[in-house]
């Protein structure tokens, strides 16, 4: 098999359908991570940023002469940002309690994922990120809020910008909310901020497909979680109806009646919406429907989790978004079959993949680069539109309202919007024009592809083992 | 001037004298860190250990193959060492509140030391590290060591081992000490353990050139601070005669009448010397130095902080340590017209250089190849021992003691020798041989060099600019 895997398709046997292949990928894709991982043992390094001419160097680069840069940041803390690595260096912290598809997997067990998200953050942000997996356990095991937000400001000086990832609810809400504010560096939250920033992203490319507009437009959102919750309140600070929004948890409608809610303080920002949303208090997700003009699904793995019946009774060419994973809520063709005319989900071998991967780098490093105090509601809005213009640019269809993660060109793109929208909220510290950005973070990125080609092309980073690919492959055939 | 600063010493009037040029030196060196430091960014990076031949491939090192790295390391943590970076990284991690010389310098005032620690731990040693300022400060704005001791524990899953750096005393001991048992990986405290560990290094050497034993040998302690201390321990541990050993702080000799000492429980690691060392109860310096064999002052600058008539009175081929920085108690040449036979200290540009960074680059690596769940004593010590035998090799003399941090095999053999030390003390989770470590240690380092001159050779790394030299130099001309 070709080791960029762009064949891999055509490894299964061809009698196979759709779902018995893509079953097979994942069992492919799995077995390879685990193989490949200790092949390598683990997927980042650390590396100078800066020359060693000679071993007089380390005088500059350690005692004696840094205590000119020990002295100078001390007597001027944002002198940090531009004297160390802090300046481009984000950490990607997790309590490790809702990984992916897999929950509470222990503190070390998020470890591969928050790498890999430093990995995603080097190659299409030109950031670099530190995974950083805290045990947040209490005294009796528990997994405190208050631990980790105390943990994060103990590190911020550190780092140049927070990604918080994978806590799970309500725990998510407690931690962001308190760190935003005070942290003077950004702290983003990717799976609520991230997810909200490229769905609305999509949805605005999605209305503009069908000729809608948002806040003429009814929307149900099905689901409840922290990535559906700031969805909704990102929509609705871009423009939506709150009148015309009505939110679905497992158990029902999320409206101003809803006691169980509003008595468990954990989960204010959810009352929130229960009062300002769905003033009809409806209650069936069936009825809401009913000549709805979008579905935002992010609830649990499908398929048929969402019915086909349901989208039948939407407005003409709706616009459903099952963004579960690993499997859509519906699936794309039948969601179609059922009359729906924009399909997106959180899958790279549907049309419309909505992935936070598209979001990220390049906020984070277009916060970095003007060393902002905060990433504010209108730095994500700022994003979503830059990715939403990016993909209407290439041209709008119902099978593309997304850009694709090899557009490399959206990351700086963004950078650019999200770093002028920095200043204009007042919380830049180092204002830079978005020129300036666009061609420090495109020059970043672009870096960092030639460092791995050229470690991967000197031998340095051996190509992986043809045999390890096949035996993956014999794997995948054997279970499929 | 030559880019690697070798020909620095020339570049000043010839008519001036040699503390002059020292001078103008650490001038030029605090310049030139400052610049340095602003044009790159700081020195260290993130980039991959691992190819991306296509972008198929974030299905396995993202989601959703990474979610068996997930399972595999919640169902067996001893798997994260070897299914991501984990196996090879550090935390450098202080609290910056004893930057070296110069103290408190906030919490990211200490950022340019301890990415200067990383950059050395991954020239030396081909270890990766992540420079920690963590602020430790509680509500009424005090430096609180279980806040330390707190946040490093709940750190520990993300990595292989804990280097702690630059934490006044007494909060360094009881971080150690709180940290060293039960963490599960290596504590390593470099600033105690680390000193220890060369300084008795460079004694035993110059224990041979002068044809004594340890054990026989008389001590006296100038200074009775973290590094000083653990020295002592360290030095008691390999075979010296407690009896025959005498410490000093500024208040006198440490014995078993110290009640200021025995009354401050956060000093216990001195009150333990205070019973086990000094039975004359000796008060006074130049009283303890009379026929004294050994003298290892960690006190304060100088010169003229040991006086030549205290050296005078020691022992025939007395041996002085002279380790304050950045200018010794006394200088090499007062310290031999007194008398001394040997004379080390803690800067390069005299013989007998006694610098920590000979020691943590290789006992780092050697403890996490096997995995080790802590450092012991031992290993310290078979460190020590391993470095000293280096510097035999290469032929011991009285100018000749101590390796250099060119003497690039040093570090390889140190970890080998700490790693089989693991082994034999039972710490090991995976015990390999010293051999194997030798040679993967070795490779580890050069790919290290490799890969930076890489990234210096294509260009992806720029060279310092030649009018940044001399607009450094020309200062510290003006200021010399």
């Amino acid at each position: 098999m070709d080791m960029r895997l762009e064949n891999l398709d055509k490894q299964f046997p061809p009698e196979w359908d759709a779902g018995r292949v893509a079953r097979a990928k994942t069992v492919f894709f799995k077995e390879l991570a685990l193989a490949a991982h200790r092949f390598y043992g683990g997927k980042i390094q650390i590396l100078p940023r800066a020359p060693l001419p000679g071993f007089q160097w380390f005088n500059a680069w350690y005692t004696p002469g840094v205590s000119a840069v020990s002295t100078t940041i001390r007597d001027d803390h944002d002198a940090s940002f531009d004297l160390s690595w802090r300046g481009n260096v984000v950490a990607v912290v997790s309590d490790s309690t809702r990984v992916l598809g897999d929950g509470d997997v222990s503190p070390p067990g998020g470890l591969g994922v928050m790498e890999g998200k430093a990995f995603l953050m080097k190659m299409l942000g030109g950031v670099d990120a530190v995974p950083i997996c805290l045990d947040s356990r209490n005294a009796v095991g528990r997994h405190d809020p208050e631990i980790l937000v105390d943990c994060v400001r103990r590190l911020a000086p550190s780092f140049g910008a927070i990604n918080l990832e994978d806590i799970s609810q309500p725990n998510c809400f407690r931690v962001l909310d308190a760190l935003r504010e005070d942290c003077g560096i950004p702290v983003w939250h990717d799976d609520a901020q991230g997810t909200g920033c490229v769905t609305l992203a999509g949805l605005l490319n999605a209305l503009k497909v069908t000729g809608r507009q948002l806040a003429a437009s009814r929307l149900v959102f099905f689901g409840a979680g922290a990535s559906n919750t700031t969805i909704a309140r990102l929509i609705l600070l871009a423009g939506a109806d709150p009148a015309r929004i009505a939110l679905f948890d497992s158990h029902g409608g999320l409206h101003a009646g809803r006691q169980d809610i509003a008595s468990d303080p954990r989960f204010y920002r959810k009352w929130e919406l229960c009062q300002a949303t769905n003033p009809d208090r409806l209650d069936n997700i069936a009825e809401a429907l009913r000549g709805a003009d979008v579905l935002i699904a992010l609830s649990r793995p499908g398929p048929d989790v969402i019915r086909p019946e349901w989208v039948r009774g939407m407005a003409q060419d709706a616009i459903v978004f099952a963004c579960a994973n690993p499997v859509p809520e519906i699936y794309p063709h039948a969601a179609k079959a059922a009359g729906a005319r924009v399909v997106a989900t959180g899958r790279g071998d549907f049309p419309n993949q909505v992935n936070n991967s598209l979001g990220f780098p390049g906020i984070l490093k277009g916060a970095l680069l003007v060393r902002a105090r905060k990433i504010t509601d209108a730095m994500a809005i700022a994003a979503a539109q830059t990715i939403a213009a990016f993909a209407e640019r290439q041209g709008l269809t119902e099978d593309h309202i997304m850009p694709l993660m090899t557009d490399e060109a959206v990351f700086a793109e963004t950078a650019a919007a999200v770093a002028a929208q920095a200043v204009a909220d007042g919380v830049a510290r180092r204002p830079m024009s978005p020129a300036r950005i666009l061609e420090q973070a495109g020059r970043d990125i672009a870096e960092a592809h030639a460092a791995l080609e050229l470690l991967v092309a000197s031998g340095r980073i051996p190509p992986p083992p043809e045999d390890m690919i096949q035996r993956c492959l014999q794997s995948a055939i054997a279970a499929g």
